[in-house]
């Protein structure tokens, strides 16, 4: 037996990232390794859900990283189809029940049997996320989808496979709700989008998301903005019909919600620990849940350290889960990591159309009590002479007087969306857009302008700190 | 008449610039701005010119930012085949020849006249690089082609346009003999390359050099390696018809040099002004040449500050020469802005290969008395799962005991290139391998696998540098 017992809460990127760190730095014969996952597959990518959906890749197998029989193989007992109900902190111990007491796994290894107690030394919470579903008449009909798992992804295509017409409203034009309306076009849907915002891709200030919108268009997407949906109608069999409004009906043989997702934190709330503003899990910096010297958490069910406004907040990203897992699992395995925090940056695309941002939005920028200028400039991907040269528009955000850079965020074409990754160091460094405007990129004329448009920005964000400061002339 | 007068030796980027911004921030009652120019072409792309020799590009006009006459209705009183021959310091004066008395100027503004002395009141020296040219009998032949301006581009495409053969030599395998010779395959020309290193990219260490090769192989150029030149044997015309070594002799219609480029500072070095060790221009953080008020120099005639290995450094490129003189025009006019520095970055391709590289090779780090750890990784531009997917390979340099990033090298298809910015900003920013496996990059299926190649090399690094420290059990 060993000598201590790790249980780990949800089977995909974040805990099982932090289940193989820390069984890479503990023998089995130090640290039993349990861990427990409610759905049907282990280790997977979540974001790459819309273009499974979309065609461009096959699945779900081609999304998991890792299944749970590699796990098992790797030492860890991971329990599918097995959910934790009740989590007992003062006790160490996690109530949990099969799912498919019939041994109804997948990949084998279900056991039969009710709920019942089990105890650990150490606790890993990676409970993810859950889209959210606003309490509104018909949202939880079938026919009404979200798009989390891998078991979401796959009911979705159950319903699309079985639906009789070709008729979707998406409902939010977050980079979700923009992901799946490509994907449903590619699968030959007629696609509507609705939204509450000025523009599309909440992620983005209105006048870059307007890019975004255009871009929308082009792929025959239509996107009703300034709209609050208002119910799901149901046909004879209670599935869903169409989508209202206050103003209008939107007949839909699906409905996908891109209203973005909460953090799953229920079992966490009710055993008593500390939640943020957005219902994450706080931890410290070790990724250690704050005040609790043996649990630990990751993923989509935390908030992270915004490095940018000082705040905490929710930001669910594959990327982020895996790195709080590394961090976790070193630190279980008695190792030392910390997880400093994020910038908050996000790319995704529509057709060929990338879209970037890493810091803060303006209206986010605001609320922190930041002020800054803005600055927007039109650039190209390589040099303009050079074949395949595409339009960019970066736009950035720079504090007054200060000139610390603030946020960057990009709309264009091939070599647009990565670029942002320029900022996100920037921002990480702390660095002035002035300090950015001698950074020594790569130049050469397949690759960039002579000017990097990121260069382009800084140098236009340089001057309007400088024409901004108290007596300037200009 | 302007209360002071600004003198450019050099009408091309950094001279160019330096003027422009100058004039910005000086109107011509303030400053009267002249420059000069021995060549046919103002302000043009040099990097352009192995796209515009393999057809990729059309030239020369595409490749310039600014024509002489758009400078001169910007203010600019520029004289282009207009030599400066001497400099008197002590004077403030230089001497100038004009190289087409009869008025040959290509786009007009041509003047008679002989050599004759001007003066100025400030000068800056953007006098530009020369291809390097190993004495030996018959390099100064005609049919041997360094490229470094347009006018050097346009000489090589008639001695093209004439050949008889469609053989060609590129001697020196750096990335300009390296585009040049995918650029004669273009052309459709047979090349070979005869290089000195143990690998084509001496701007890389040789491991990922022969992943360079491999590419060179696949697009039919033969490249010969270990071998030095020994002469070029000429046909009864006196023309380039042979390239020798001591083992062999490589029939050629046309010699192209690859072997780099030196500061053309022979008017700096006759007027006494500070040279380095690579014969550029010292000068200080705001450009100004070292102990000298009024004299500004930049671009490819001086050395620059390497961030990284704390020596100054010949690097000879477009982006560097922009950003001096975008420095030195503001410093002239009064403004103030500097030069920080370098960290060595450069980027380039043969064909779909993308090849980066940023601060020092092993072989650099070395000479300058850093002790580090090295490691490489395999990676892939997006999710493994999403089409399009390409390999990369990143090799990465971190300093012993304190893990401070010391360089990145990349090799890999599309999207690796520029990756190699996210590097360069971390060493701008002095990170450690360590910090930078927390980097919140831009992360989405399309865009990257989950834990960016940058990052994964990262993560290797940390380890490598871990199991380096003095007491390391491992």
């Amino acid at each position: 037996m060993a000598a201590q017992r790790l249980v780990v809460i949800g089977g995909d990127a974040a805990g099982m990232s932090a289940a193989s760190q820390a069984r890479r730095l503990k023998g089995p014969d130090e640290l039993e390794i349990v861990a427990f996952e409610r759905g049907h597959f282990s280790s997977y990518s979540a974001c790459g859900i819309p273009y499974w959906v979309g065609g461009d890749v096959s699945g779900p197998d081609a999304l998991v990283a890792r299944s749970p029989a590699e796990h098992r193989e790797r030492g860890i007992d991971l329990r599918m189809r097995t959910e934790v109900t009740e989590l007992d902190v003062e006790g160490q111990r996690v109530k949990v029940r099969e799912l498919d007491p019939a041994g109804g796994d997948r990949t084998g290894g279900g056991q039969s049997g009710g709920e019942r107690w089990t105890g650990y030394d150490k606790l890993v919470i990676a409970t993810g996320a859950r889209p959210r579903r606003p309490a509104l008449p018909g949202i939880d009909a079938p026919g009404v989808h979200g798009v989390q798992t891998l078991d979401d992804g796959q009911a979705l295509l159950d319903t699309l496979e079985k639906a009789e017409g070709r008729r979707a409203v998406v409902v939010g034009a977050g980079y979700i709700g923009v992901e799946m309306a490509e994907a449903l076009v590619n699968r030959g849907y007629e696609v509507t989008v609705l939204d509450r915002g000025e523009q599309p891709m909440s992620t983005l200030d209105p006048d870059m998301g307007k890019l975004v919108h255009s871009a929308m268009c082009g792929l025959g997407i239509e996107t009703v903005r300034g709209v609050s949906v208002t119910g799901v109608l149901l046909d004879a069999d209670g599935r869903a019909r169409a989508v209202t409004t206050e103003e209008a009906e939107y007949p839909a043989d699906v409905v996908v919600l891109g209203l973005g997702v909460r953090p799953e934190t229920a079992l966490a709330r009710d055993a008593g620990l500390p939640l943020g503003e957005s219902g994450g899990l706080l931890t410290d910096l070790a990724m250690r849940v704050r005040g609790h010297e043996d649990i630990w958490a990751g993923g989509d069910c935390v908030e992270v350290l915004d490095l940018v406004s000082g705040r905490t907040r929710h930001i669910a990203l594959g990327t982020h889960a895996n790195k709080h897992g590394q961090v976790i699992g070193s630190n279980v395995g008695d190792g030392y990591a910390t997880f400093p925090g994020v910038v908050g940056t996000a790319v995704s695309k529509v057709c060929d159309l990338e879209i970037a941002r890493t810091g803060l939005l303006e209206r986010q920028a605001t609320a922190v009590g930041l002020q800054f200028v803005t600055v927007t400039i039109e650039s190209s991907s390589r040099a303009g002479y050079y074949p395949g040269a595409r339009p960019m528009t970066v736009k950035m955000l720079a504090e007054r007087r200060t000139g610390r850079l603030l946020g960057v965020q990009i709309v264009g074409r091939e070599g647009a969306g990565k670029r942002v990754d320029i900022a996100a160091v920037a921002l990480t460094a702390g660095m002035t857009v002035e300090q950015m405007t001698a950074l020594d990129l790569g130049y050469a004329p397949p690759f960039s302008p002579v000017w990097d448009p990121v260069l382009v920005a800084a140098r236009k964000a340089t001057a309007a700190v400088a024409r901004d400061l108290p007596g300037h002339g200009g």
